[in-house]
């Protein structure tokens, strides 16, 4: 069978599965992901051989520290992974939530209802706990899903794949509602998000390349999770403790992360007292610092380097900072919105009104007022689970949750009303 | 200029007015309102004209008929599209709606904000009204569009957005919030559904073949409007009454609309029954029946035609009708998923149980028991406005009014809380 017939296949099988899982109940769904957890855990061997050989081909690739690293699952983090697909069924069913019910003057009773989505793409790369994590909360909003992950993780994610399978046919739900892509054909992202007939939504999660392989072919509507360029501005009115103590966590309580800051700008007024502040305890936390010409003057020339311009646009990811003095409030938003992603971004100030004018004028999934964007996700917002950060508009935007894998429909009950 | 240098301005333009109109008070939005319906008014002659132009030459094509009749202007049908402009002013401002607002263990204020969505490119054919609905939907929500009508409208469009424009200056607010794309070549679809750094959502209104060239080429999110493939199912424990006149008006009250019947289908159980008592209403009526063999065999092989494949899944948008008896109320479901277009289904039946079923498991963005599709638009559902029914599932699915052309952004307060 070739690639574009068995993407097909995957499709109409996910389709079918779809239908049977929108009308399951609650306790169904809830038993079937305690089903497909106690799976995970009864095929321990076979998915940490999976991973040993997924692990080995990649060292033998050359591949190696953070990215080795997050490919590798041991005892405990399977584990783990295990008893977050378990933890999932205690979360509130979506499904079947009225958000609002009226009567128009014709007298038909509407109600607006929410109802899962159907069948859902993730396109994601390397770490293989994103295959139970997806699969999980796709199951809870009751939508099928078909998994396309990194090729290096193929074991590892077939060995998880499987046994959640079992653990749905064990629960009597169909397996089919959970399927993953066994191709490494870059071919089959193409295949995938022009397959509109049988998949709904393509979320891809991962690099620029990925996302842009997504987007490039898609004739199904893509959410996108693009990591983050976050900024923090500390206005003329900030109080300087604070300041520091979010730009710190901001920046290095894990830097490697969407919701971590890249770029610092300060307010002239404030620069010559808060730079030397900010940037002595910035430095001490293991951060380099580039900076603009006002704000080295400040900092001192043996404390930064020389902003290039492709610092303002880069997401550092890592204990790197982008410094800048701005003259106004104005300048700051017109800087986030020149280079931020719309994503997160801060302002410390004690002064109400500018909060509120970056509040409403940053264009940007989350704005904060005197605290770190580090509170970006679906953890910290209390939505319990979190397929990603949307960093698009429509639909889904910011932390993405169970209620957001979800769209609804109009349920219209009458006595024979006709249009006038 | 080339067409894809005018399409980026185009969208740089728009992404600046898009900023101001975000914070523009709804005093202020609801002034320009008022101001681009009495700059539609001081207009007319020029309007008429135009519109005079785009008539003898569409005439001289040999365009004639419904076609040439949506693309007339007269002084009544102006002065009540100038009247709906006005009319969008009266309706609530959904921009700012605290929609959930809660604070999680951190202390930090989450509020989840509705905000505009920015730029929103509208692509649609002849009819001239659509421009300035469209302008004015997407100005009271606080977003900029671009628009993109038939050729064959071109000189009607351009005077219409130029006196909205004049409405817009004279109010104060960034003319740039309404621009149309004066260009007739088709590229500029393709350049529209492509600048994903300036538009935001794309809105394709017309036939299939429109919308086609839209998804085709689009890398940013389309809501589409197709038109509908509505069925109505007759179940074994229907009201005969209720079914007739549900039927008719369904199929006749105006049968060139998306929420119109294109197919019956009838219980067999009910058939021998239901089947004269519909078809002699519909007959009467006007209505050309095309029936399955079971369903000929009781209207009478005079009274109906022999269905054909293609009629199961044609959208006649007039006065025809395919009708077919089926087994079970899963037979009709089976036929709904294969053939409709997931737009409006209707069930007629005593039998809670199974309505409920069909309610639920019927995948249309409007679902009816024992009242007409035609209810399916934003008048009928009391949104005041409609920018057109979404046959997606994404963001907005039916009728999409005011509150469709929002997102939400994630407005966050705190007194220095950081994330440990």
């Amino acid at each position: 069978m070739d690639l574009a017939a068995q993407i097909l296949a995957l499709g109409v099988r996910a389709r079918t599965a779809a239908r049977q899982l929108a009308s399951a109940s609650r306790a169904r769904k809830d038993a079937a992901l305690l089903a497909c957890a106690d799976a995970l855990v009864v095929a321990e061997a076979e998915i940490l051989a999976a991973n040993a050989a997924d692990l080995s081909a990649a060292a033998a690739r050359g591949i190696s520290g953070a990215l080795l690293d997050r490919l590798r699952l041991d005892p405990q983090r399977l584990a783990d992974i295990a008893q977050q697909v378990g933890e999932v069924a205690a979360l509130p069913d979506p499904v079947g939530e009225i958000l609002r019910e009226w009567t128009p003057p014709s007298g038909i009773r509407i109600a607006k209802v929410r109802v899962p989505i159907g069948v859902v793409g993730i396109v994601f790369e390397s770490r293989p706990n994103v295959t139970s994590d997806a699969a999980a909360l796709c199951l809870k909003s009751g939508n099928a899903c078909i998994l396309r992950g990194g090729s290096e993780a193929l074991r590892s994610n077939t060995a998880i794949a499987g046994a959640l399978r079992r653990g749905l046919e064990n629960s009597g739900l169909p397996a089919d509602a959970i399927q993953l892509v066994e191709s490494t054909d870059r071919d089959a992202i193409r295949l995938l998000a022009q397959l509109e007939k049988h998949i709904d939504l393509i979320v891809p999660r991962g690099g620029e390349g990925l996302i842009r392989a997504v987007v490039e072919h898609a004739r199904i509507p893509v959410i996108k999770h693009y990591t983050g360029l976050c900024i923090l501005y500390v206005d003329a009115a900030a109080d300087l403790a604070m300041a520091r103590d979010i730009a710190l966590n901001a920046k290095t309580q894990r830097p490697g992360v969407c919701n971590a800051i890249e770029t610092l700008l300060v307010h002239r007024d404030i620069a010559a007292e808060a730079l030397p502040v900010l940037g002595a305890a910035l430095r001490a936390a293991g951060v380099e610092l580039r900076a603009d010409p006002a704000a080295r003057t400040i900092l001192g020339e043996a404390h930064c380097s020389a902003a290039q311009p492709a610092d303002w646009e880069t997401e550092f990811l890592d204990l790197v900072l982008a410094v800048r003095v701005v003259d106004s409030l104005d300048d700051a938003l017109a800087h986030i919105e020149r280079y931020g992603s719309h994503h997160s971004d801060a302002i410390v100030t004690r002064d109400a009104a500018a909060a509120e004018r970056f509040l409403n004028e940053a264009d940007s999934a989350t704005v904060y007022w005197n605290a770190s964007t580090r509170f970006t996700d679906g953890g910290a917002f209390g939505f319990g689970a979190e397929i990603g950060i949307s960093t698009d508009k429509l639909h889904a935007r910011g932390p993405m949750g169970l209620e957001e894998l979800t769209t609804y429909k109009y349920v219209i009950r009458g006595a024979g009303e006709v249009r006038h």
